[in-house]
Parts: C-alpha cells; structure tokens; sequence
C-alpha cells in the first residue's frame, strides 16, 4: 500500500448515540436493510463522530509523483504522442439519452472526472470515497492505492454522433458539423467483423501502465454515464505493439515479431502534422475538430496456432523483417530502410512485394503513414482448441479515408499476412484536440463554437 | 530490449551461393512458397554462412536475474505459496489422444519446457528461436526480451482424467488411482454455469509480473500439446485479489474492497499442512498426491453496475469490512480479528451474521480455511452495456469436498454478496507435489508407482 486510504467508520463503532437512517436511499432491499441495520448504523455514528472533513484529509489523493502523472490538459489529447503506456482498456459506448444537454453534460462530467483520475484523484466531485454513508460512493475504489499510473483517457466522437445522409438520424443538430473523413468505413475484403464490436457515438481509450487503473477509469466513466450513454462494446489489451517514441524499445506482437520499429514518433513533429494532426484548412465544416486527429479501431483476430506451426522462412517472408532483429529482409539492421529493390540471387526481390512490410511502407504505398498505437488482446478460447488471440489495432491519422482505407484495401486483397488474420471489430472515431487550461470539456468546440 | 536477440539471417543477404530450398515443409502454400523464394533462401545462405552455432551463440538465453527467477523444482509446484504475481493466463485442457504414452509424453515435454521458461530461456529443446529455417521455431518469440518475469507454471489433473463410477470411462487406466475428493463440484444454489468454462482434463495456471510472459508459456504448452491435448477453456486476469506471503500488500477487487486480508499466508506453515497440502495418509488410493493440494476455480461475474449504484453502508454491510481500511465492522483495524458478537446499540450484531467475512470466517464456519490466489478479470461488455468483469476465484485446498464445498453452499445460501455475483465457470484439479531433482516430470508418481 503505497497512499493514504480513506477511512469511513467502522473502526470505533458503538459508542456514540446513533442517529436514525436517513431515509433516502437507493436500491433498497429487504436483506440490504437489514444487513445495515446493525453495522451501519454504528460505522455512520463514526462518521458523524470524525465528520467528514476528518474523512476528507484521510483521504487525501495519493501522493502524485510527477513521473507518473501525464497531464490531461493541453493543445492535443493526451494518449496519442505519449510514449505507449503497456496496458488498455478501451470502450465504445452508445447515447441513450435524445437531448444534446445531456451530451454536453456528460461530456462535462467526463473531462472533470478524467481530469481528476489522471492526476491521481478519485473520479468524484465530492471527495474520496466516504464522504456520504448512504449514498454510492463517488468512486469505485479499486485503484485507491495503484494510481495515477500514467494514465490517459483519450475521448473521439463517431460517425453515429453526428448523423446525417447515409449515416442516420441527426439526433443531436450536429449533422452539418460532421467531418467529410468521418464516416463507417467500407466493407474490406475478407472482413468477418461482428456487429456488437462495431461503431459507437462516443469513444473512449484509457492507457497506464496498470491494467486496473484503466479498468478502473472506463468504469468510473461508465458510471457518470448511466442514464445517458452505456458501453457497446470494450476491449482489454495488455502489451503495447508499437512504440510512439525514440526512447521507446520496440516490443513484440503475438506473431513473436518486433511491432513498432517503422511507427511515427512523438518527436518527428512534422511528419506529425503531416499524417496525424487536422490542420486548420482540412475540413471547412470541421473547423472545431483542427488539432484533433482521427482512430481507427480493428479488432484483427491472429490465428496463432496455424501460425506457431509454419516455418521460420514464411513468417519471415510474411513479415517482410527478420525475427530475431528486425532488420528488413533487404539487409541491414532494424533500424536500416528496407531496399525493396534489391534482388537474390536468384533475381527476385528479398523483400517479397506482398509482405507486410512492402505494402504498408510509405515508399511502396503512395507516402501514407499513420501513428500505430495497438495493443495485444487474448480474449479466452473459442471452442475448437484455440485461443482468442490478436492484435487490437489502433492507429491515428490526419484523413482515415486518404490514409487507412487505401491501405487496409492493398494489405486485405495482397497482404502474405491476411492469411493468418481475422478482422472482428471495427470503428472510426474523430478525436477533438485537447482541453485548453479554462476551458470545460472536450470538445466543446463542437457544441458551443 | 534487455536481452540479447537471435539473428536468424537475412542480415547480410544475398552474396553466399544460395542452396536449394530443403524439400521438407510444412503447410507449404503457393503464396508462401513464392514467397520464401527470394527472402527466404538468401537469409538460409546467411543463417549457412554464420552456422546454427553462430546463432545459437547469438541467442543465448536472458540474463536470468534471480530476482525474477522461481524455481520450478521443489518440494511443492510453484505458484501455490509463492508470493501472487500479477498477472495470471489460466488455461483448462482436454486430452485428444487415447494413449497413456501419450500423455506420460506430454506431461514430460510439457515439464521440460514449463522448467525452461520459468529459467527464462525459449520454450523449446533446440535452443533458441532461428535454430532451423524451414521448420517453426522453438519458441513462438513475443516474450523474448520479457522474460523470465516470476513465471510460475502450476499444472493439475482433472476428474476425467481418470475417470471410473460417475465421472466417465478411465480412458487412461487411472480410475482406480483417482483420489476420492477429485470429483467434478455439485450445483450449488444460484448457479448459471456456462459448460465451455468448465472441468478439463489437464489445468495449467500460469503467473507472472508480464501478461505477456504468462500468455507466451501457456501459448508454448498448447503449441507443444498439438495432437494430444487442445484448450478447452482460459482466462486471463489481471489483478491479484489475493495476498499470500505477509511481505505483501493486500490488493483490491473490482468491489474496491481489500482482498487477501485473512488469507493463509506462505509463513504459517503449520496452517498450510493443516489446510492447504495433502498428507501422506489423507487418501490411500491416491498416495501419489502426497505433499501436493486441490485447486479449485470458479470464474465469478461479479455485476458492478449494480454495485457501484448501492450505498457504502451497503456495502460494507455486504462484505463486513469497511472499503476504506479493510478494518472488520466490529472495530479496529485491517488485522484485527473479527468480533461477530459485538452488537450496536440497537443490539444487533455489528458484523451482519449474513456478511461474506462473517459466513467465512474459520470460527463462524466450523474451521474451514482455504488459500485464495484469485484474479480480476474483465472480459468485454455483454450486450446489454455492461462489462463482463469479477473474480477469477481461485483455491488452493487439502480437501475440495470438506472445505470448498460447505463454505460454497453457504455463501451460494446465505451470503448477501451473492446478490451481486453469478458464478459462470467451475473447475477442479488435484495438483500433484513439485518436481523434485533428477524426476522427470510434473505427476510422475501417479503414472509410475
Ligand atoms: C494483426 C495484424 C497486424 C500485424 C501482426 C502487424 C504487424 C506488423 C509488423 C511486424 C510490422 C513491422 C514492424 C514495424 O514497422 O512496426 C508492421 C508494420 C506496419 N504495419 Fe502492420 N500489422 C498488422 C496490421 C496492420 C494494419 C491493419 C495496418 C494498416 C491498415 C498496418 C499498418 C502497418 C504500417 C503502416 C507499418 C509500417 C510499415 C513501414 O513503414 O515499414 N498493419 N506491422
Ligand atoms: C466475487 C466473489 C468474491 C468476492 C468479491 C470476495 C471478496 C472477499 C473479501 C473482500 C473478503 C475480505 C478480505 C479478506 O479476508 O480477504 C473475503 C474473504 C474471504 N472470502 Fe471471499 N469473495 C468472493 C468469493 C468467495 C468464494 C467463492 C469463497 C469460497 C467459497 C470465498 C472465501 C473467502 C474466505 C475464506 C475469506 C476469508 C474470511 C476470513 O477468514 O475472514 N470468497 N472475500
């Protein structure tokens, strides 16, 4: 235990006067009463005894040390330029709510408690757990003593949101705010995506470097949005498969293959502005989405055991890199730009121009780039012997349509890898730039400018 | 990356003669085959040019720092006593196969590699990844620099194993050594089991500081069961909800509550013998499982939606602890032992007789004490907008039938935590005692003697 914990009665119980149970509570049941009866009682009798400043400065945040604090505010969102976090928990969640104040109510609440939680804070407004005996508490607890772990809390806005044309109703008058780029993607070849991990009006990624922090995070949003919005769908990842920064060393996907070497990174910032960040003139009717970037989201089952018994040669030639290093197969070293040009001697390129690697480089598919940011998933088993198991990718772009359909395209009809995959889950997701200091919300831009 | 990394060629392609492609090739495909034709044959030169040795040099295994090494002989199976780690990848398999050999066969590579990965080396005989192009590599690579992460591998044999009476045929010749605890659990009250996260011949419980680590050996083990065993179930988790050494900090579960505060801990030997291993006379039948135990698995949905929506006093009325300190409701702190006599002023009790501490605690219920090493997990959302999170429970026991199964019926009866849980998977396993130096395999006595 690494943080004070709050302390709500209890522990001292008994001895004072008990005041009668107030009458407001939720969920009442006839066991739970009963169950409060005795316990309860005496632990709010403390309460009242400590009060509940007393229980605040006990339970004061736990100690933020900077190292492990990534701020929520600035010009971008945080979870997108910073160096990979190894742990994910990401959700789709869908508006059951038909007013946009509620939208921006709860856009409201979520900056302020995703605020709170990457500083280390509970989600609440009111204080830690504790403050009230006979309500819920303002926070779930779980992560009491593990955060604020780098956690960051990044929010995108889909195409269902908006509405409009094709796309469905505009619910929320933001029809004609809708971005050109944003839209479902198309049906690719070879797709078996599932339509309950598809889509979703709001999303969000929580990333840190403790699965439970961003559990926890998803939950505590997931509880500020009941009677508003509720999860689609989610996904849990637990090793990154990219890296976002030169200090970063490149980690291994579940293909065993080093993932992340040719990704852009956090210190190339023009080629940031070139291939993630919306510029200002992008998108006329988009104007409040300027700074901001696009997600995209793939949930790519790999089926792992056909692939742990094919040869070392045709993983390689797949990948299009060694194993073991990570060199192009051109020569070199990991870092060495692959020469797709240079022949065997048997005259045929080393570089097969259906690899992986050959399709998805910038030289070989027309200059796109993206910020890869996946994560691994293995979700169970299916019940014919096999794991669950797989890349959740995600990437973000300045043009979803200029950049991740041209190239799911070529990767989906030529890819050596396809092969091996199953794309089961699919979205697309505008991400506003970040919270300025003063202002309320993410995207507030988009309801209020 | 931390550790040095086989080469497996490709580097330096190109100049050497290229020889002929090796006839002998698994899963050959014509995309594969053209696509190993250049690639392919000049890193072969390459990997020709240094030599297996080179190569075999060049990968040596990750400096093993003790530090993160548990050994994998010893009087009992790792992963019991030892300190929880974090991460967990448990995997229930069924036997494919009809032979005996088989399976003495497998449990013998299977503890051969389950050894030299808790070393931290590849999983496989031949030395590390690269050792043969033209065959799949040894160990499927995306734990390479991870490891040895405090990965344990604790292995145990199901009812159907052995089979005999009830339990099904005795495929194995094994009936009459069944021991007579091993029987697949009753129902109990409440139950909503789900028959595809349940029973399993043979179990693997894989732990770890690195998710990765405990995917990648559990993912090893099933790449070498091939033919003879196949995953009839898994779960990965993400939390310990457990403590089993006083040396560590009590962690919290998805209730946010303390967990692991009254467990059996590795220092009390003498509680360990009395409740956790099997003595050499407890079952005649089955003196093989002498100084081994019983693992018991239950995956337990735990409905937090729900929860996070009720009070603190009903909560704390639930668990008879408070969420803050852990401190039992009748007063004092985390390690004070309960006092359920202690009344209120109004006279009842101050721990709810119907709490879950109160219905499992050793002197409410008869002496029964279990080593709990469970797991968070969190598993998607379920269509309806809630996620599929709880408890990976998991026991480790001298006898299933005396204590698991009483203390289960009267927590599925009367405890009122049961409001907000539904078990959906069930297992148990005997789990034979450690490999001891010189023997050749995990359960060698049940076979042999
Ligand atoms: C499970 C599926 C996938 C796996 C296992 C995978 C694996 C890899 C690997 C091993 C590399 C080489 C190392 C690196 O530069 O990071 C790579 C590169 C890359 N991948 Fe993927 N990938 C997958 C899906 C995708 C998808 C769906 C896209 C986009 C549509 C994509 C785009 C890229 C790009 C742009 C590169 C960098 C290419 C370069 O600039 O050299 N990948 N991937
Ligand atoms: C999701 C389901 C469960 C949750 C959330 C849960 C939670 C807890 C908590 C918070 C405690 C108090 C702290 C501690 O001593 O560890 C506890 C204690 C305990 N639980 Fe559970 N538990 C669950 C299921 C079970 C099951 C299925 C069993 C066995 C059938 C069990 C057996 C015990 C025992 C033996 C104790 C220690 C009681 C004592 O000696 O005071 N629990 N549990």
């Amino acid at each position: 235990m690494s943080a004070p914990v709050t302390g709500q009665g209890g522990e001292e119980p008994g001895e004072t006067p008990a005041p009668s149970a107030p009458a407001a509570r939720r969920d009442p049941s006839r066991r739970a009463l009963l169950g409060a009866g005795g316990a309860g009682l005496a632990a709010l009798a403390a309460g009242f005894a400590g009060g509940f400043g007393a229980a605040r400065a006990q339970g004061a945040p736990p100690a933020t040390d900077d190292g492990h604090v990534v701020p929520f505010r600035g010009a971008r969102q945080a979870g997108i330029v910073t160096p990979a976090q190894d742990r994910l928990h990401f959700a789709a969640f869908d508006l059951t709510t038909s007013s946009r104040d509620d939208v921006v109510d709860l856009l409201r609440r979520w900056s302020l408690a995703a605020e709170r939680m990457t500083r280390g804070l509970p989600a609440g407004e009111l204080g830690p757990v504790g403050g009230a005996y006979d309500a819920p508490p303002d926070d779930t607890g779980e992560a009491q003593e593990l955060r604020p772990g780098n956690l960051t809390i990044t929010f995108g806005f889909g195409p269902s949101l908006f509405g409009g044309g094709d796309i469905g109703p505009d619910r929320f008058g933001l029809a004609a705010r809708r971005p050109n780029a944003l839209a479902d993607l198309p049906h690719f070849p070879g797709d078996t995506l599932e339509a309950a991990r598809c889509g979703g009006d709001l999303m969000v990624q929580a990333c840190s470097d403790d699965p439970q922090i961003a559990v926890h995070a998803v939950r505590n949003l997931a509880r500020l949005a009941f009677g508003t919005a509720q999860v689609r769908w989610s996904q849990l990842g637990y090793g990154r498969t990219s890296r976002t920064s030169s200090a970063q060393a490149t980690p291994r996907n579940l293909f065993g293959f080093k993932d992340g070497t040719a990704n852009l990174l956090a210190e190339d910032t023009a080629a940031l502005d070139e291939h993630v960040w919306v510029a200002p003139g992008d998108d006329p009717a988009a104007s409040w989405l300027a700074g901001g970037s696009y997600l995209v989201a793939r949930r790519i089952r790999m089926t792992i055991e056909t692939w742990d018994r094919s040869s070392l040669r045709e993983q390689e030639s797949v990948v299009g890199r060694t194993k073991g290093t990570g060199a192009p197969l051109s020569g070199g070293q990991e870092a060495t730009e692959p020469d797709f040009t240079r022949t065997g001697n048997d005259g045929r390129p080393l570089i097969d121009p259906d690899s992986h690697v050959a399709l998805a480089h910038p030289t070989a598919n027309g200059g796109v780039r993206m910020l890869r940011r996946g994560y691994n998933y293995t979700d169970g088993s299916d019940g014919l012997g096999r794991l669950d198991a797989g890349l959740f990718f995600l990437a973000f772009v300045r043009d979803p349509v200029r950049q991740f359909v041209p190239m799911q395209n070529a990767l989906a009809k030529n890819d050596l890898m396809s092969e091996y995959l199953r794309h089961t889950g699919s979205g697309v997701w505008a991400v506003p730039p970040g919270l300025a200091d003063g202002a309320d919300y993410v995207g507030q831009a988009l309801f209020e400018s």
